[in-house]
């Protein structure tokens, strides 16, 4: 899968993911009002305005994009029936033959992150039969418990061929509290970063790593640094856009070869009619805005890409 | 409802949560044949097994217990139909008075915790209207991601007041690989210790504060040093039994009044007629060794408490 996920960034030339963090305030009235209309002001309703918003989204930008990273909190918070959004927006996404990168950061005792595994990347057994339930291309993990509560996700991904990001350096404002602490002088995310160069090595697919790490735009010095330490390691960067880091910031993550990093745009792009950049579109038309900022965010990297090297 | 839990421990001198974490493995062949039998050897069968199994695991035990604990990647495992019975579960303890601890170890930046902490412990607005979709009195989060991270968490637990426990120092044998590292002469573990204390006198019950931590049984002389430096939080404590911990490793965890500790077991418990110590109970009976676990566990607890002070 990072194979595919390397050859759809070539083809396409755009290192891009589209965030599908979906919130009621960025949905346009008129799909909120369809949906209510249709299932009332109840989970349900939230749950189809979601996906209409998804789906729009989709049709208007996979041809440009290889990869979608969906939120799974964004449906958590709609419970059974937000859920059964994710999952359509997966099946969906893989229907168009989008990588998907389900946003997860899960991770706990070794037992139970292989229950997690089995659920977002592999198949669970139910007597004589197997199912896959949510069926994402990779998951974000955290990294807090361990190898023992890495390892599972990595062994389901060695079966099914799939991936993992570990997270690493989070795009926040107070990612540092913890993560940049220095032990032994140096801070914790480059011991993070190391280990995940390590379990990465020892999984690789034809060039890359299955075993990557999430490092946020908004830190590129620290980007510069893990990019080194983690070389065979795709990065997955979130915090551009509405997080603030721009194109410039972005370079530092990508090989010399402009390949190794995928650059994530949730708000920037799925509520790109409500900038003011993008307001001649309306709300009628805010899927061509999503797509005109997928357009303009591709070329904001291809500038930033063109100096490196 | 940090008060609730400490008049429930009070009252039943059993500081115990029962970690409802089902596993296909655990559930005995008469339930599996009846719930494969109605629903196949499906999602919905494995479901309708999981609930069933649950079921009679909860009322065997209620009147004994303050607390569950059911861990949500068991059920996520199972994709919707899983999920449902978590809520369903849920529902259930709390019909029974039980205070249910969400195991779910969120965390992530602020705007998607703060979609969890909808999702599993306070409302979603939907229009006009607002619901609660999982509903769980307390929930775990994963600290890696630092203060605003976790802040939405503590903002929704005020509104509804609920509780959270934060990993700090986790019962695996590979938690030390992160969180034993130094910083400054001390593990970071004492500095998220030293977070969750901060964090937790700004938010007190009566007593106690609503965010707690999450310290492994495993790590007795770990327990001893954060249960001073957390001196108004109460500590959740897995790893008991099936993990290896003992009572005698337990006392450290409790404040002298025997207050300030509930310890959760999960394997031990739900799968009690499993080991030889409970087989004249035989899998028919599996929720009677259940509930002979948790009197064991009890006077085990009670044991070790009793030296302490």
């Amino acid at each position: 899968m990072i194979q595919k996920l390397a050859e759809k960034i070539k083809k396409s030339h755009a290192p891009i993911c589209v965030g599908l963090d979906p919130m009621l305030s960025y949905i346009p009235e008129h799909i909120l009002k369809k949906a209510y209309g249709e299932f009332g002001e109840t989970l349900e309703g939230a749950a189809e305005a979601v996906w209409q918003y998804n789906k729009a989204i989709i049709d208007a930008t996979y041809d440009l994009i290889p990869a979608v990273k969906p939120q799974v909190a964004m449906y958590e918070q709609f419970g059974i029936e937000g859920l059964k959004v994710f999952q359509r927006t997966i099946e969906y996404c893989h229907e168009k033959d989008l990588v998907v990168i389900g946003d997860v950061k899960r991770g706990d005792i070794g037992s139970t992150s292989a229950a997690y595994a089995a659920g977002h990347l592999g198949k669970v057994q139910v007597g004589s039969q197997a199912y896959s339930a949510f069926d994402e291309d990779f998951i974000t993990v955290n990294p807090y418990l361990g190898t023992d509560g890495v390892k599972p996700f990595i062994d389901v991904c060695k079966e099914e061929k799939k991936g993992i990001f570990i997270l690493v350096k989070t795009s926040n404002p107070s990612s540092g509290e913890f993560q940049d602490r220095l032990i032994d002088g140096r801070p914790l995310y480059e011991w993070v970063g190391e280990m995940v160069a390590k379990w990465g090595e020892a999984h690789m697919g034809d060039s890359y790593s299955y075993i990557g790490a999430v490092v946020g735009a908004t830190y590129p010095e620290t980007g510069k640094i893990l990019r080194k330490i983690m070389p065979k390691s795709f990065i997955l960067v979130p915090g551009y856009g509405a997080q603030g880091a721009t194109g410039a910031d972005l370079a530092h993550f990508f090989q010399e070869d402009g390949l190794g990093a995928i650059v994530n745009s949730s708000r920037g792009i799925i509520a790109a009619y409500k900038q003011e950049k993008y307001q001649q579109f309306g709300s009628k038309n805010f899927a061509d805005a999503s797509r005109q900022a997928v357009v303009d965010m591709k070329t904001d990297i291809e500038g930033a890409l063109s100096h490196v090297g």
